[in-house]
Order: C-alpha cells, then sequence, then structure tokens
C-alpha cells in the first residue's frame, strides 16, 4: 500500500538539510510514495503550508546550502491548542509519516505533538552544533568546521604577517565541539571551551603562560586563539582587551557569526545527510515511531527522541587528548 | 652591470604580496641582479634585518596568502633621524632600488626616504582597499572581493531560510570600492557606502521604503545590506538595533572583519602583481624613481609617490550607476 | 511605452551568465519592461519555448553556474526558413528586444536572424574563451581562468612531492587567453599557446633546454607545463610521450576538460555580467541594433556584430612581456 | 630517556601527511624527542638524506597539500642488501622510531626493513584510496572526495546546460571507495565501481534501461556517470564510445586524473592526520612496534602490518544499501 510522507525542517538551518530532502524525495519516488514538504518548520504545519515534492523539485539541490523548505522558531507550538491544529492538518492531509529534521528544540516539538497525533514521528539530526546525544555526528557540522576553518586559515595569514595575537569566536552554544575541532584543525594555539572552561583566572594565566614560553623559545610569532560563543562572561571583545593588556600587543577579535551556517555542504554532510534520509524512508510504514535516526560507528540507530536532549554529549575523547597534547599545553 | 634590489612590504598585508616579491624576485634572477627582503616594512630598513632571496625561496610562494616578508605599521621611520639611518643601511648593503609594496602610508614614507637616500625607490601599489589614485586596481583587492562575497553567499542560506534580514559590514577605510562591489556580486539588496552616504536619516528612510515594497510585492522575504565600516555614526550593531525596531523583524549583524585580508590569492591578484613586479624590475637601472607602477587600461604606467595620494579615487562610473539601476532603489 | 524583452543564452555555457539572465529581469522590472527567456539557445525561438521572468525567479541566481535557460548549438539555424520561422515567433510574442548571450557562432545566428526580424537586437559576450574581438573581457572567462589555476595548484602538489613533470591541457580552443593567464596565474613552467606556436621541434629543444638549465641550477625539480587543447598535433598523450623520453622522467598528462566551464562564477564574472546586463536593458527601446555590448577600459562600448569576429582578438601585450620575461625563458 | 624520531612519506602523496608530519614534530617536541625527516621516502632512508625538523620547520604546515618529506615508489627497497644499508643508517643516527607515512607498498617495506632493524617501527595510512585494512578511514581520502564532488558539482552545470550525459571517471586503483562516494554526494546518475561489477553487457543495459524511463519521465535530462579507473577494459574513451551509440547523444568523458591528489587538506584528513601522528608519538618508547595505527570508530586501533594488505577492506555497507536505495536503480 502507498503511503503519504511530509518532511519539514526547523530550527537553525544547517548545510545538508537540502540534500537530507532530496534523499528523501527520491527514496519515496522510488517507493511509490507521495512526499509534501512543510514551510516554515512547525509554522507550516499550523498553517497548512506546504508545497508537493517529487524528482524535479530536487534536481540540483544537494548542493545547496540552507533549506528549500525554509525553517523557523516556532514558540507558539508549544501550546496544547496548536499542536492539535497540526495534528487535523496532518490527519486531513492523510499524512502517514512525519519526517523532522532538526536539532533538540526541534525534537521536544515533535514529541509534543506526538501526545495529539497517532501518526508515524521520525527525527533526523540536523545542527551545526553537533550537541544531539546518540548520534555521532549531525548533518551540517562537518560543513561549519570546514567554514570555520577555511576563515582561521584567513586570519593566519595576518596574524603571521604581523605576527600578531588573533582571538576567533566561533559558534557554538552550549558546546564544544565545533569550537574544538575548528581550533585543532586550524592549528590555532589555544582554545576555549565550554565543557573544559575553569575560570577566566586559570585560563588567562595558561595563555600567558604557553605565549611567554613560545615567545622566548621562536621571538615574536603569530597566536590565535577559538572561543566558543557566549562563554566568556563579559563578551569577546572585553576578553580582547584584557588580553592586550596582559600581552602588551594588540589583540584583534574575529567573530565568525552567521557565516559558519552557510554554504554548499561538504561531502561528509552531503552523504551523512544522503544515508539517514534514505534510510529514514526505509521504516515509513513500520511501527517504529517517536525516534531519531541518527549514525553511530557508521550504521544506522534509532534513539527515543527524549534520549537525545536528556544527558550531555560529551567530547570525543580521542580528540580531546589530541588537544591537550599539542595544544593548551601549561608547563608546571 | 649587474645591481642589487631590495623589496619589503608594508602596511595591511594584501593577498597577492608573495605573488609580487616572486615576480621580483624571478625576473632579477634572470637578469642576473641580486635581490634581498627587509623584514617587518620599514622596521627592518631601520634594523638592517633581511633576507636573501633566490629562486628557490619563491618556490610555492605564489599561492599564499599574507607575506613572507612580514610587514608593520611604523610610526617611528616619520622621524629624520630614522629615515638617515635606513638610508646609512641601504647604502651600507649598497642597494640600487629599493622597491616598496604598500598603501598610501607606505608610499609616504617613501616619499620621506627619498630626501636621505639617493637610490632608485620604486612603489607598487599593496591594500585590499583600492584607494591609491593612479592605478585602476590594487593587489590583494580582488581577492578581498571575492571572500567577502563568498561569505556573504553563505550568509544568504540562512537569510533566505528564516526570510530575514542580514547587515553585513566589509573592509574599506575610506573608500566604498571593496563594499560596492561585494554588494554587487553578493546580490545584495541595500549598500552604504562612504561615497554615497547622505545622513542617517535618508538612509534608513530609503531602506524602509525599498522593503516595504519588496514585502508588499513578493512578501516576507531575505534582504541583505551591506555596510562599509566606520561609516554608521554609533558602528553597526547600532544599526542592526534601529533597523530591527523599523522593520519589526531582528536584523542580525554580521561582521567580516579580518578574514578579508587574508586567504591565497585568486587570479586576478597574482597576475596583476605577477605584471607589476615584472615590470618595476625592468626599470632598474633607468633614471626613473619615485614613482608608483600602476596598470590602467591594462597597461603599466608610471604615476609619482604624492599623486597616488594626494586626491580622492572615485568610484568607478559604470559600477556605480548599474548599482543604481539594480540596487538601492528609491520610488519617490 | 512599456516593452517586451526576451532573453537566450547560446553556444557553450559560461559561468556568469545566470548572473547577467538575473540583471536583465530586475532591470526591466525597474523599467516596467516584460521578460521572457528562450529556453535551449536558438532552438527556443524556433520551437517558441520560453518562459516568462521576473524578480521571483532570478532569485539567488547570480551565484549558479550554467545557464537556467538552457543551451544549444543549433546548425539548424542557418536556414533561411528557420529564420523566418524565429522572426515570427518573435512577431507573435511581441518581442520589441532580443538580447543574445553567447560567443561568435551565436552572434552570426543574431545577424542572420536580422535579415528577417526588424526588432532589436543586443549580444552579450558570454564564453570562457575571451576570444571576441571588440570587448576586454567575456562573460565566464575570469572564473574560468581561477577553475583552472586550482586545478594546477592542486598537480603541484604531487609534482612538488615527486618532483616530477606534468603536461596540463586547458581549454580554449583558437586562442591561448586561458592559457596563458592560467600559466601566469599558476607559477608554470612553460605555456604552449596558439600564438607563439612555432613549430614542434622549436618547443621541445626550448622546453629541455629550460629544464636542463633549472636541473642543473636547482637539482631535481618540479615542473610543468601548460598546453592549449587541440594545438599539439598528435594530442596531449603524444607530448607526454615524447618527453618522457626526451627527459628520461615520467611526464604525466591531466586534461582539465569540460570541468573548466562550470561552477559558480566569480566576482569578477559576476560583476561583468550584471554591468553588461544591466546597461543592455537600458538600450532598449532606442534605435541601437545589431551590436554587441562589450567592455573596453571599464566602459560599455557598442561593437556592430560582425567585427566581433572578423579579426582575431590579440593575447594582451603587457601579460605576453610578462611571461616572456618569467617564463619559456630560451638561454641562446 | 629522550628518545629520537624519524618520519618519512612514501607512495602516492596524499593531502594531510603534511598535517601528519606536523603533529608528530609538535608531540616530539613536547616530549622532548627529537625528529627528522628522511626525503623521498625510502630513497631517503637508503642515502642517508634526512633533515632536522622542529617547530619551526613545521608551522603552516597543516595547511598544505603534498609532502614536504617529499615522496617516491621505491622498487629498489625491496632488496636484501638495500634493507641492511637503510638499517645501518638508522643505526647510524640512533633512531629509535621510525614512523612510516603511507599505503600498503609502505607497509611492505616497513616488513622488509624490520628483519634487519632492531627498531620501533609505526605505520600510519596516508593514502587517497582508503583501500587499507583495519582502518576506517585513510589520510588523504576525505580531501580526494571533496575534490572530484567539487568537479563533478562543475561538470553538471554543463550537463544541465545543454541536457547531456557525462562520463567521469575518478581515482582508485582497485578500490571504489573513492568512486562510490564521490558519485553518491554529487548526486550522479550512475556508478561503476570494481567491487560491484558483473560484467560490461549487465552495466550498459542497466545505464539504459534507467536513462530510457528518466526521459520517460522528465524529458531530456543531463545524467552523469562515475566510473572508477582502469576498470573499464578498453577504457573511458571506449564506453563514452559505446555510450554515445547507444543512447544517441554524445556523451563526453572527463577524466579528473592527478589533481584528486593535491590540495589544502579538508578539516576531517587534518584532524584525522593530527590525532594519528599524536597517538603516534605517545607510543615511543614501548615494545608495540610493526603495526600501523589506524582508527575504528572514532578510537585509535593498533594493526600488525601484513593485516593491512592480507584482505580486501569491504565497501562500507550503510552506503551502499544507500547507493542502491538511490541510483543505479534497475526496473525489473
Amino acid at each position: 500500500m502507498t503511503k503519504k510522507v511530509a518532511v519539514l525542517t526547523s530550527g537553525g538551518d544547517a548545510p545538508g538539510m537540502n540534500a537530507c530532502i532530496r534523499a528523501i524525495v527520491l527514496a519515496c519516488e522510488r517507493a511509490d510514495y507521495s512526499v509534501l514538504g512543510y514551510m516554515h518548520g512547525f509554522n507550516g504545519l499550523l498553517h497548512q503550508e506546504y508545497r508537493l515534492l517529487d524528482g524535479r523539485s530536487v534536481h540540483n539541490l544537494i548542493q545547496q546550502g540552507g533549506t528549500m523548505l525554509r525553517s523557523a522558531r516556532c514558540k507558539e507550538f508549544e501550546g496544547r491548542e496548536e499542536a492539535k491544529r497540526a495534528a487535523d492538518n496532518l490527519r486531513q492531509l492523510e499524512v502517514d509519516t512525519l519526517i523532522i529534521i532538526g536539532g533538540d528544540g526541534s525534537f521536544r516539538g515533535a514529541v509534543h505533538l506526538s501526545q495529539f497525533w497517532e501518526g508515524q514521528l521520525l527525527g533526523l539530526p540536523g545542527t551545526i552544533d553537533n550537541d544531539i546525544q546518540g548520534t555521532d555526528v549531525t548533518i551540517g557540522y562537518h560543513t561549519a568546521i570546514e567554514t570555520a576553518v577555511t576563515s582561521i586559515d584567513k586570519v593566519r595569514d595576518t596574524a603571521d604577517s604581523f605576527e600578531r595575537i588573533f582571538l576567533v569566536e566561533v559558534m557554538g552554544r552550549r558546546a564544544g565541539f565545533l569550537g574544538l575541532n575548528a581550533a585543532l584543525a586550524s592549528a590555532a594555539d589555544y582554545v576555549i571551551l565550554p565543557e573544559l572552561f575553569e575560570s577566566e583566572e586559570q585560563t588567562l594565566e595558561a595563555i600567558m603562560q604557553q605565549l611567554t614560553k613560545r615567545r622566548r623559545e621562536r621571538g615574536d610569532v603569530s597566536y590565535i586563539i577559538v572561543l566558543a560563543e557566549n562563554l566568556w562572561p563579559k563578551g569577546v571583545n572585553d576578553l580582547a582587551e584584557q588580553l592586550t593588556k596582559l600581552t602588551e600587543s594588540e589583540v584583534k577579535p574575529v567573530i565568525l557569526g552567521h557565516v559558519q551556517r552557510g554554504g554548499s555542504p561538504v561531502s561528509q554532510d552531503r552523504l551523512l545527510a544522503t544515508r539517514l534520509g534514505a534510510y529514514a524512508v526505509s521504516l515509513v510504514g513500520s511501527d517504529i515511531s517517536g525516534i531519531m535516526i541518527g549514525e553511530c560507528h557508521g550504521k544506522p540507530v534509532k534513539v527515543p527522541l527524549p534520549s537525545t536532549w536528556q544527558k550531555r554529549k560529551p567530547l570525543d575523547e580521542f580528540t580531546v587528548s589530541t588537544m591537550e597534547s599539542l595544544m593548551n599545553n601549561r608547563y608546571a
């Protein structure tokens, strides 16, 4: 029996969301399922705003950043009446399966909806932050690292030319995945992460100790510090000023900002998005529901939606120990 | 008779400075001239800090951002004693020709030095700002446009996904070349430039008028404003806040910052740097001195150094009229 | 009085054709002209296959390679009956102005059509080859250089690692613009171009002389030769084999091929396409017809269509002399 | 007690080899080990050609393609006398640990050497082919996928513009990892891989069946086939000709070639190279020898060198099943 599948993207946009939509549409086409896309995240569900999708509509989509279905954060959707309306809308269109691509906020919305809708609900992890428990990686994460690293490579050209200190703020709301990997891959000298943050004093002292040693050994040198956003109590500009005083050199802040969200997805994000999207369609019609499909050790996994946000996902140990052996050195 | 050529890079670094050094070194090698590079701009000249250069030292240099000779701004060099010391150092090394790659500050330094040194002085325009009179383009300018455009392309992905307004600050200290071209090439909707700036009120009104029309015609849409740095009296964050109130949508500021200076030079900058560097060497030993070599209409030109800063270089008319016919539309 | 404008793209696709279509559509929208796009080059004109275009249809188009209107080479169109049918189709749709983006083959088609159609005909130069007389640059040319240079940069990594000789074939049917600039910007060691080609013997001898000198001075080194396509009588593989014997090292051929046509246009192509497109619309309704709009010395120029192909466009002198002073060195 | 570590790169160069050298040098510096790099793979070992390495020598190395230590394939090294001489050289320099970055050929060389040298031997997997058993990924593999995908994205622009069929040959000597992932990430329509190759007839039939269905459903469309090199018996040009006849459309071959080896490593390769390099140094001085350090499921693993080549590494199942559900469709 044929099925009707709906898909939406919600929360911050992430490169690879389009590649995931494409995979879902093509896999559905092959299985003879019909597909529609709700626009603007849960808003589209509330206002029955959607478009039909087929192979033509996703041609040349794999390489595009952002999301063709638009996204939104939808405060409104937290209410009971709203979720009921959404459920009615899904019933009216006879949707069998709703696939939600997004982060933990989106998955909370999905669980809320499931109280009022009996259909099949599947989540796919789409966020540049990688802060979703139960999957090794999330769609958009690899591209965001690449974008940050490409930017820091450029900053290093000036840092080297002037033998100057730069302080680069990268995204990563509550988690240091992006900051840690961007710092390590761009050969930064120090990284300040939520998971490893002790105190302002300790941080400043460690930086000064390492920098002093470096200058003694190699003379004036460039030095790049990567800082996760929203971590330094008074902000990146305050830290730059403090370091300017301490180091007696002008420390320049660089805020990468929203540039990190966009761009054509790198291959790894296209591939992850494609694998997860095609796998989700293979579950359509089964009694599996209320789960996120993630990837662990190269295999698909099914994670109950609440497990994706209940525990904090730890940084990868191998990467942390590598960082400790090459950066952030303290010399006791 | 063989010659001794010295080269230095000064002021803000610009992509293509290395390509220019390479061309100078290779052209000298071919002409059997010896070459040395002073380190850290005029500082190297003051402290006789230099390195010998040959074909090997510039292998694989063409594609690297920054400058292998380091750069610096050198306040100290404005004094008479310092310039005399530099002249003595040049005499001591028996330098025949000094080639200075930099912007107007560097050329002022060259003129200052020429009061005390009788050797041949040649300037080459190296700055991402393109604000040097007497040359159509400067080394680094095309790469900086490309970097800004690539970043704004990424911002547009999020702007489109959320149908949101973004305000992007690009470099361009006193001139709008970078801002104008980056805005036009990234399909931005509005651009605020020093050359065309009337008042805060006029700007806000024009934006609101255009945005209102756009929304009426196309519904909620993404909208990108490009702002030249240091132009808005209270800064980019203040403008973002004002626009947030006026548009009743969250307007996000993005500051591209020092990322714009670095990166592997694009072909046009490699080519310009190579043409100018090779041409400079062809003048070594002639009685031409105290000039900058620029490029106008695809041909090399010689411009007396003071002419490079005495008049303000105007924006290109064809580009301005194109901008006016596609962006910044006011509807009287 | 309002006007009706039609646009088509013809011949080999070139990055920036989309940016040009966008500029035409937006400028028309502003002038209250209606616009339609014929599909598949002159084929669309023959079969009345077109689509209406407006601001929405060109959103986010500026950065896309290829052409949304598709392209084709259209042998059929050389006939009289076909041109008459096309003229009838244009009259039926009440088209006032037809803008053709393409190369010399496309402009010949335009002249042929003009015998049968009384409307306004404007050409815009779109080809990666830059072989159109009357304009300094063509849409797509800068991107093609960039693509070739980026590829040769990668080849150099292996060439350096193995101190090996590589022979890279770049596009450029009958003209060496692409080859010359790609070679110079990628720090290639030798370039073989139609405009400067004397004989096979002379070329092989010059390469061997330069290579022998290089090896004597610097030991085993990497060495990169750039070859324009269709130039070496028996092809790139034959040349590689001959060089392998002569140099007693394995010489690897690399054929860049169709990769050079595609890709997101670089800023310079987006800007050129935008300037020319907007300017073309400013001429709509005037009595200027049968011309190509090009750009010389940064200003728009109007060139009678036959002049664009009647003389061979020479290589830029400044670039050729730079090449001669840094590459292809012969040591008499 | 301090240690002396030597490192060499051997076999085909791979992006990230430099990042790996850097990590080894920095980790050694931190542990107070001295480090030297043998040049030109095993040749340097035979001829005692090496250079001392420290933090300065690897500055700004992480982002560079190729290998600063050069590479080579070294037939000569298969002899007993040669291996003995290499062992003597290692003893003469008092090397405690030799780290070899390369592929299976390099590891065979390491095992051969171990018969004559009692020191510690560690291998690290560096090859774009990913065909090394015992590690999930190899250094250079992710960059090679990215390079291939970026190229195919460009080919698609022309394929779409002309609704034409392209046949793209990617590297992958004996394994389809690169081809499979590049095809899937570039939205290719069909992929021909060694692991899944049945016969020429079956392949041609499957392509024709899929293409006919596509044309029936969507009209003339672009169609991209990815082919692993050295797989089609008479070569890529022969296949293009056969397909041209069968499809009655011109099928254009594109050979990506050596471009795929070079380029700045993507973040994932920089990170893998850095993790493996730092981990290798943590084993210096232990009694672990004769092993390759790979990475499985995000953790370091130690694999006896012969195990790396004795079994054929299978393609990843999840990726194969994804490919089967979206591409290469046969319709029974």
